[in-house]
């Protein structure tokens, strides 16, 4: 059973993304030790013993459609309510809302939590953050009055109204409308698909946010409008009113997170009354979708966090069972019969595989909420952070939901027969997991994203100034001269220099105009990038002074990563750059 | 929907495999093109017509247990009495049980393409081969009168009973009893688990090779005796006796593969009377292993099977829909409204990486298929030919399980959102695909016995001879002049010298009895490998001048290959030669 690793996320946060620094005289300094180490122990207690007890039967029962309503798995509704109760959902809101305004650092490492104890749960709250921060940026005043508190306790959840059939990765030819009214309301009309908790019984209210066309919008995406539509219509004095016009009309069926109701919605079908679902505008019309965006971006990190809570799930797993089953002998066992597994050599290596792929993906998001908190709190160079937040989205959404899938993967084979029996529990993190590097943005769109607008950004100053931070730790590593680290100074020289070379040719070949080029090597290229994030900020990890005792497990870690997973950024680089030649001709195999 | 790709697989077998030499005044002579060409096509008919449409049915229902009985998923019955009245179970069977005596060659092409139609239905057939085969060259002359002509003929399925809850990979500790009676028969006693088809109202009898232990037998593998254990007893006349004392007492609940029943089997309980299962001895007393390792090797090739099977079937479902759906718009893409996703880079990288690895992984199957029929037609080195038999099976079942395993995640992600909802049908070669990795020696098992017992096959002549071949395919491409090619040569070149750096070093470090450090690094050898065999098949098959003009579509696909596949060599050696070292500090993270 999962067990929330409360000692490693508070040394990751502070000693390798940037929070003790923080803290020390920058912007978090009204954030206490104390108070970071109580939340983070909260949090992985209520994690641990509350959420992960329950994702077994939530993934068995799945959520079930009956009569237009959803009910959620046994012991979900309370479980809900209880962590929205403990004031988590708000963690990061603004105060006049009712939220505790801390640092995103600390919600993703929550979010972290709660999606190792259970992704399909943890999804609820997270489109519900999402909502909070787009109504709390682009909303009206009196929208804000209306709807926040509400949400930020978590009494009232939301969602993210995007996709339809036809309309998933290119939102601009979506077809959902909204009339105007004369009282300043719309009626919205539509489907929406892969919805994601769109309909449940776990809350009083479901807030949907919705893209829709007006009449006369321009084509394509400059004609897209969002609208704040409410399950139930909410009176003046903030009692629940009649029920609007929009309903779940069925669920899918899918691979996993089987809690988590993912819906077709229809707005404005009459169904329960009315002429069209009542909506409200959210910022201005046909700007929809940068508000929109505002919520993306938040949640495309937040996907990131599911990567990592499977990571560290599944490796849990893995080691525990390792430990416990007994197979064969293994080279140089002593003991009476069968060895543990653990013992084994290709067993050794991919649970330090998944140990690695973990850190780093950890790492990784943190050092983006880092960014995003810089951005918003820091005094000075706050463009900086913001572009440094940019950069390191799509890498965390990515690297980390993929590495979600392979540790995933790997936890299953270091359960042999075991891991395909569904009770067992492995493989419903592959099951979970799948679903990750494709919603939210596919991870081959961040990866068209980190090339095409990220890497220039500052005319390409932000990425080159990163690699130069970069460059530091692996001369850190080398100078401190500690054995431990074995080749790590030369094997994340090296891999730097791949990437080094590798954005140098991509940004050379968009500037010439040669985008196909560039993005046929985008996949590789943000994998490459992601890899040499995880050798640099385990290094930084080993070489962090710390009291834990842990230091030397670190810079073994590290090792370990540095000298068998860094060998494959050479090839990387290499498809990066002499990839894409063959494309043309082999296109035509796909005919 | 899965068609089968005849004339693909025609092409491989005859111009890769070695079939079309094997013809020509080769050992396969009396096999006529004609005959050849014959039996893939009405392979492919019932692959594509009859199976692949009951597919879906049998993975939402499964196989049901009840009252000891299990149903198979509707419309199952028939179809295996429909694919058995075909004769297949039949194909590479001697004559003299109503066998074709065809080659192996034959029977994995046919296999390919009914696991691609259902993995689930195709293990049914595959367990039956393989118990044929071990008691055709182990059993009696009286077992084999009385049993063999029912399973060649396929009224009567097989199943291979090894595994126990604490025996799995390894079985030296397995606990099942047998009790030596007066007759000469024996009953035995005890639990098995996993057993494929152990149960099922497809065919009329089940004849069950049980591993047990007598009670004077020695501790370990060399105690471990061979059993021919009938569901129903069989009278003199061949007509069906009594009910036999064993049973199946209940159902995995698994990933995938549901239609296929996976069942705990229980011998000697008294359910159906009886005092212990009736039970005839294979071969001699406790040297059991050495008769079901008969049974093993050609399972291990026939798991590949189901990988290269899952490849072709996940990729043909991906390119369909990336061809159908259209999203945004790929550079130069000139036509009207959105591309299909097809023009994509992204797109185009992850279709052709699953088609590189499914044509490697076919590639690689067939010609161990070939090894086997040399071994044992060839009139000269047949020594050579089971060696290299040997040597390719393990990297025949895990490279191309692995591949199963990456291509079936790709279909997945190139499908988009639609891919994780299971009636689009793509997750289910995912859940299929998984288990292949596991079962019939898991591929981490696999990369051990490549390792330290093929490599040194013949004093590392066998390995070196192969390598030697394989550059001679590199020299044929340079030497071409095919500019089609692109850098082709010298990517093998590279690949190559890679392979024998690595076998190198492995050879050396066991010789020198240092075999902790060889196994770190089996794995990533065998994948290796098996990357270089792919880039070379595929190069063999581009260079191969047929008439079925797509001669350069196959140059593409090659050079597709050899310039983003093949430089992942050099980290894969990089880590078989340097990745050990940080193992020992490392593992103490796991604690």
């Amino acid at each position: 059973m999962y067990k929330a690793p409360v000692q490693e996320i508070a040394f990751t946060l502070k000693h390798v993304a940037g929070m003790a620094e923080a803290i020390d005289g920058g912007p978090l300094s009204d954030l206490g030790e104390d108070l970071v180490e109580a939340i983070l122990a909260e949090a992985g207690r209520f994690a641990t013993e509350e959420i992960a007890p329950l994702a077994d039967v939530g993934d068995r029962q799945g959520a079930r459609l009956s009569n237009g309503e959803v009910k959620t798995p046994d012991g979900w509704r309370d479980l809900y309510r209880n962590w929205a109760a403990g004031g988590w959902n708000g963690l990061t809101a603004a105060e006049e809302f009712g939220g505790q305004a801390l640092p995103h650092m600390l919600n993703v490492a929550a979010l972290e939590m709660w999606n190792s104890g259970s992704m399909a749960f943890a999804l609820c709250p997270t489109l519900t953050m999402g909502a909070i921060e787009a109504l709390n940026v682009h909303g009206s005043a009196a929208l804000k009055e209306k709807y926040l508190a509400r949400m930020v306790s978590g009494e009232w959840t939301g969602t993210m109204n995007l996709t339809e059939p036809h309309a998933g990765s290119d939102l601009g030819v979506l077809k959902a409308r909204a009339e105007r009214r004369e009282d300043g309301t719309y009626r919205i009309f539509g489907q929406k698909i892969f919805i994601t908790w769109g309909e449940h019984d776990a809350a009083e209210n479901i807030i949907h946010l919705v893209l829709a066309r007006l009449p006369d919008a321009p084509d394509g995406t400059r004609g897209i409008s969002l609208f704040l539509v409410p399950k139930f219509l909410v009176n003046e004095d903030g009692s629940l009113g009649a029920r609007n016009d929009l309903h779940c009309h069925s669920l899918e069926h899918k691979l996993g997170i089987h809690g988590s109701p993912t819906c077709t919605m229809i707005y404005g079908d009459g169904k329960f009354g009315g002429k069209g679902a009542v909506g409200w505008l959210i910022g201005e019309e046909n700007k929809g979708l940068a508000c929109m965006f505002t919520m993306m971006n938040n949640a495309r990190l937040a996907v990131g966090m599911q990567g990592v809570a499977i990571c560290e799930a599944a490796t849990q797993k893995a080691i525990a069972y390792a430990k416990e089953r007994t197979q064969g002998k293994a080279p140089g066992w002593r003991g009476s019969g069968m060895s543990p597994i653990i013992e084994h050599p290709d067993v050794i290596r991919m649970l330090l595989t998944m140990k690695a792929l973990t850190q780093g993906s950890r790492a990784i998001t943190y050092a983006c909420a880092h960014a995003i908190d810089m951005a918003h709190r820091a005094t000075e160079r706050q463009e900086h952070w913001r572009e440094r937040a940019a950069l390191l989205t799509p890498i965390a959404k990515s690297f980390a939901t993929d590495a979600g899938v392979d540790v995933a993967s790997l936890g299953i084979q270091v359960h042999g027969g075991m891991g395909f029996i569904e009770e067992t529990g492995a493989a419903r993190y592959l099951r979970d997991a799948r679903i990750a590097p494709i919603y939210e943005g596919t991870n081959g769109i961040q990866a068209i994203d980190l090339v095409t607008r990220k890497l220039p950004l500052s005319d390409s100053k932000q990425v080159r100034g990163f690699i130069t931070e970069l460059k530091a730790i692996a001369e850190a590593v080398r100078s401190s001269n500690l054995d431990g680290f074995g080749a790590t100074a030369d094997r994340l020289g090296s891999s730097l220099a791949d990437l080094e070379d590798a954005t140098s040719w991509l940004l050379e070949r968009l500037a010439e105009g040669r985008s196909a080029e560039a993005l046929s090597g985008a996949t590789p290229y943000l994998r490459l990038f992601g890899l040499v994030l995880t050798g640099c900020y385990l290094a930084k990890g080993g070489l962090a002074n710390t009291a834990d005792g842990l230091g030397e497990g670190r810079i073994a870690l590290c090792r370990f990563t540095a000298e068998n997973l860094l060998s494959e950024t050479a090839a990387l680089k290499d498809r990066v750059v002499h990839g894409a030649e063959s494309f043309a001709a082999a296109r035509a195999v796909l005919a």
